[in-house]
């Protein structure tokens, strides 16, 4: 069976990404990070979605011991909805960026699909809502497909492991149709970049899954708990 | 002044690195890894090395939960130095190769890099001794160059952050005798993969070391301690 490594973040398009991979035919491995992020929750839900999805899953912490990001640093005030608004307009790179943190995920799913054989890397990022975020464009994954072809074992024994972005140019509401037609649980799936008990509603994670899901037409069932 | 990070391991080629580093003027901040290597000696060597460099350094504990390197797994044997002469022959892939460690441990320096608005990541790979490790050539490097400038703040600012890799043709003997020239602390550097007391003189990395002062017409002060 192939195997494959999926970065689960917890949030709804990672848990679509490895539905899809199971449904593509994967035996899937997924990876969690915990990187000092505020919404630690999000953690929890992502070992709940790949329990549901009956797949093993390793969380990994990572000492990201250097500032740069209002998702890191709880001194600094995390984007509104409204400015996430005006960030899109002009294509500016959200505060919420950490800096290298999709190239440190992918490096370690990289070490680990090298060392168990895996064919492929699952990885839900896309450009349609977070078009801020240089590490969710397609450029970025075929310059990192070229790092694996020279860097790596797999890469020099012609067997390189190949960077999936299946979501890549879809938006929400699509990633949310197909997520439906997956049976994807979206009530364990956690997209709020605040730490409390309940999704706030009101930042820039939370503004583009309640857009989605509006236009998806069809009702989050995390409204429901 | 100008700023870079300097990834360093406590051998003598990243030893030399920094000080050529601090030689081009740079302000250097270094990084190093707590990877799990059974030669946790080289972490205390390497703070050693960039306090007598006068330089500040961070050490990074990763976790690499999974097998796949004779210097990650303690039950595997680690190559002899007559191995190593039939590898190189033959542009095999040492057993010490360790699943993307380098791609890591650049990720984990290009996040640092971004955060302090860095110039250069520093990095002492070279071809000439480890021609079997992929993640050691110039092409890899060439390729990260492109994830950086595609992949981050740094390189859509159009700022990018250069991997700089000023050993990369050189062999060791070249390196020692660079180092010399800069007065790096030899005697502070640890090259040996086995975790004992004193280096073993047998295991690969000794054994390009031994061949390296010798060809230099250099003592080891290590021979010394």
């Amino acid at each position: 069976m192939r195997r494959a490594v999926v970065l689960l973040s917890g949030g709804l398009d990672s848990a679509v990404t490895l539905f899809l991979a199971k449904k593509k035919g994967y035996r899937c491995e997924c990876l969690i990070f915990d990187y000092g992020q505020r919404h630690l929750r999000e953690i929890k839900a992502a070992g709940d979605i790949a329990h549901t999805a009956r797949c093993s899953f390793k969380i990994l912490k990572i000492d990201l011991p250097w500032r740069g990001s209002s998702l890191l640093d709880k001194g600094t005030k995390l984007p509104s909805s409204v400015r996430v608004s005006e960030c899109q307009s002009v294509r500016e790179i959200p505060s919420t960026y950490v800096p290298a943190r999709n190239i440190i995920f992918l490096s370690f799913a990289l070490s680990y699909a090298e060392s168990i054989r895996a064919e492929a890397i699952f990885i839900g990022a896309h450009t349609q809502d977070y078009s801020g975020y240089p590490d969710c464009r397609p450029e970025f994954y075929r310059a990192y497909d070229k790092v694996i072809a020279c860097g790596t074992r797999a890469g020099v024994e012609k067997k390189p492991i190949k960077v999936e972005t299946p979501l890549i140019n879809k938006n929400k509401a699509q990633i949310i149709r197909l997520g439906r037609r997956l049976d994807v649980p979206f009530e364990l799936t956690w997209s709020c970049y605040r730490g409390g008990r309940r999704q706030c509603g009101r930042c820039e994670s939370c503004y583009y899954r309640a857009k989605g899901f509006r236009e998806a037409g069809i009702l989050d069932p995390q409204k429901r708990l």
